[in-house]
This record gives structure tokens, sequence and C-alpha cells, in this order.
């Protein structure tokens, strides 16, 4: 744990919420992260469920927002939220929009943004960080789930590493993102002209292929979601097959906010820990 | 309606979150409040649980980070969260320190801070505004609480108007003013030197002569709280009677924050919604 820093701890739920920095290797910048530790984390090992986050959002925002941390403590389930993008490295135009500069969880192929490999930091760097630092987490009893751009990385994080993960949720998630602007935007920048680089994150294209352990994939969307009626999201492109079911439930009357999150987090939760416990 | 602007509108847990912009007569500007109406306002009458927030806070503090929505919208009560201020009246030093400036829920009495009127604007306009604006509201069945100066304004408010609510309770509340650096700080200006006009706003004084109808008052306080420790709340200084009994929690290992209230809301809303229904 030399290398880590604690920056925040509150209790909650007879658990704590703890803020971390880091300098990471993948990002080449300091990163910071938050775990909500369960109380059954004083006396045991407990499971981690990694949550992704949405543009424009930080490590914080899930902790503050979504009400997680109760169903979580019920369970015995840790969760884990990295920040969604490098920070502070000052490479041109990286805050010029809100919607491009956030890492997408790829790996950047085109030089100017050859720092942004949020694929590595969430699927090897961070789990690696954890395991050596935190004896109470159970780093190889994991699975994932994240909010629009978050719901693509766990949707995409997934479905190219099944090893590594036992279960996978979203909500409003960006899963199709080779056929919406924002990913288009997102992986021209990063990406270059490639498309066959595009497909290696794109959970439409991705779930037709799936080879992994039998699974379903639970979604959430809200119809009233602007983002989700500008078609920038596209959870119905999902592709089922034999070893992978969607199960998604189109929410009347909600939106894109952590409102609409934290209005169907338990049942996500609920999932990820059956699937964890099994 | 005339005079009320919607300013926002969320979907949670089948209820809504709604914010609203008017101008007070009470404060001489406009103000900002939310209310989340429970699924139930849709078909009937529901009644009102006002929430008081601390210094710093805003009318969207606890809706986005309590998740008291959950309970609300399972109990089938309102909430209704004033702004803790007036805002923007630009008055030489209203903003120059973080803890001396929010309303802390009095009449001021001296001209600088003649439109810091929290207290009727809690007590009166605000009510007035709701019955007449909202037929889903149940005005007339109405309870309180809050946090730190929130706690304090809930529990004074409470005390000299326990006709008005059903019920009260309070986080961390600053239950002693007259005996602590904030409370002195914030009746010397709003107030001046009439130390009469102070026990007006005291809860731990008006609790020596409480005359309404029996009651307990609710109150959690973490005990690794600083401002607890550094004695600006002295939650301990209320006085029980035959009237009024006091059920005072000292949280072992929480703070100050939002995470403290998150975890034990469910508690207060559920004993406001026995008092409300009953």
């Amino acid at each position: 744990m030399a290398q880590l820093k604690e920056i925040g701890k509150n209790k909650m739920f007879g658990g704590f919420n703890r803020r971390f920095q880091h300098p990471s290797s993948s990002c080449g910048c300091d990163m910071n992260f938050s775990v909500y530790f369960p109380p059954a984390a004083d006396h045991g090992k407990v499971p981690v469920l990694y949550w992704l986050s949405g543009l424009t959002c930080t490590d914080e925002n899930f902790i503050q927002k979504s009400g997680a941390q109760r169903v979580a403590a019920a369970e015995g389930v840790a969760i884990v939220c990295p920040d969604t993008s490098p920070r502070g490295l000052g490479v041109e135009g990286e805050s010029d929009s809100w919607d491009f500069g956030a890492g997408f969880y790829l790996n950047a192929t085109q030089e100017k943004w050859k720092k942004w490999r949020m694929y590595d930091y969430c699927t090897k760097e961070l789990p690696e960080l954890l395991r050596s630092s935190f004896d109470q987490l159970d780093t190889k009893n994991a699975s994932i789930f994240g909010h629009s751009m978050g719901g693509h990385g766990a949707l995409t994080i997934f479905l190219k590493n099944p090893d590594k993960y036992k279960s996978v949720s979203a909500f409003a998630p960006i899963a199709n993102p080779v056929n919406c602007p924002w990913g288009q935007k997102a992986f021209s920048g990063y990406l270059g002209d490639d498309k066959s680089l595009w497909e290696e994150y794109d959970a439409s294209l991705l779930s037709r292929k799936y080879k992994g352990h039998p699974t379903k994939i639970l979604i959430d969307q809200g119809d009233d979601d602007k983002f989700y009626k500008e078609k920038q999201l596209l959870p119905q492109n999902i592709v089922e097959s034999e070893l992978l079911r969607v199960e998604l439930h189109l929410r009347s009357g909600y939106d894109h906010s952590y409102f609409f999150i934290a209005s169907f987090v338990e049942d996500h939760i609920k999932m990820h820990a059956r699937a964890l416990k099994s």
C-alpha cells in the first residue's frame, strides 16, 4: 500500500466509504478511486462489485447519490468506483467538450491520447492494486456494472473478459457506440479510422460473438431519457444468444439521472450478489 | 400557482422530485424549494414532512444525497425542502464566511439583515404557498426534521408551533446555539445583543417551557462528528419533561455528513409517518 494514499473516509450503513489516490502506470497520472467496504469486510473477505460511471462523472457520484451502500451493506458486497478518465495531463482539447475527453474505458491508439488507457486501468492495474492492498477484498470474485458511458464500459469489459467477472448489468448504457454520435466522436479521436478496432469496444457487436459462461445481462433504461430518445444509447441492439440472455426493462417516465439509478440499484446489486455468492 | 415556476422534475421511486422558484415576500428575493411527491400523491392527498438543511446547503442536498425518497415513496409522505437562506441580495458580508450568512431559520431584527426572515418563510409563507398551489398536499398534516443548522430550525420551529406539526426529529442539531460559537456568531449578527431574543431561537431553552402535545424528539448524533466534539451541537442539552421525551442515539463512528444522514433517515421518516397517519 506504499503508493496508496487515503484521501477520504466516512462511515455509512455500518461500513465505510473510503477514497484513495495513487500514481497510475496505465494512465501516467495520479488517479482517484472510491470503495464502499460493507460491515462484513471487518471480519472476512467480501466479493467486489465494480461500478463504472458516465461522462462528466468522477469516482464520487455513485458514492454520493446512488444509495447503493444500504444494499451493499445488507448483501456483504464491496463496491469499487474508479474515476472515469485520466485527469490533468494537459493534452490539448481534453476539456473542451463535455462529451469528449472522458476515458470511454478503452486503450487509445492515437498518439495524442496515448495515456487514455482506462481499459487496462480497470481490468488490470486497479484489480491488482486492490488485491495487493486489501486483504478483505476477494478480488477473484468480481462483477461489474455501470451507467451510460460506464454501462458501455461494464458491458464491453465483461464481454471481453467473462473469466474475470461473474455477472454484468447496466443503466442506460451506450450499447452500440459505433452507431451513435458520442461513440463515433470518442472512437474517432481515441482509435482513429480503423473500424475493426472500434468493434472491439462495442457491446452490441461483442454480444454477437460471446463465448463465455452462460449469463444474463440486466439493463434498466428510462423511456424519458433524452439520450435514449436521441439514439445515443441503443440498449435494444445487444443481441441474445444461447449463452447470453438480455433482460431489458424500459422504465416509464425515468430519465438519465442518478435519481433513476437510485430507484433501481437494489435490483442490480441483489442480482450481482446472487452471482457472487453462487 | 401564477408566481410559481417549475425549474426541475425527475422521476424517482415511482414519484417525482420537483423543484420550484418563486418570489418570496418574506425574504425579498426569489427562493427555490424542492418537493418529493410520492406515488400516492397521484391519487389523493399526502401528508407533508419538511426537511431543513444545514450551513452551506441548498434545497437540493437532501434530494440528491439522503436516499429518503425510497422510504417516503413506501410511506406515502411528501418531503418539502426549502432553501436555507435568502440569496443574491448583495448585503455586505453575506458570503464572506461559510458559517455566517445562512438563514438560521429566524427572523433577523438587525437592520442590515432585515431580509433574513427564514422563520416566517418556513412557518408561514411556504406552507401557504404549498396549500394554495398543490391540491395533493395535505398541508394541515405536517411534521418537520432537519440537520445541523436545519436541526436547530426544525426543533425551534416545532417547539414554538406544536399546533402546526405532528412530530419532530433532527440529525446532529445545533441544539443550544446561545452556548456555541456558531450560534453566538449568527445570533449576534442577526438579533443583536438582546439575549432575551436569542432565547426564542434556542431549542434547549425552549424545551424547558414546552407546553404542546405530548411528543418525543428523535435525535441521531454521530460520535465522530467533529462539530459535536467541538461542542457546536450540544444535543444533550435539550431538557425532557412530562410532555417532551428525548430519544438521543449516539452513533459510533459516524460523522456530520450526508452519509450519516442516509444511514438513519429511514428511522426518522417511519417515525414521522406514524405520527402523520395517527
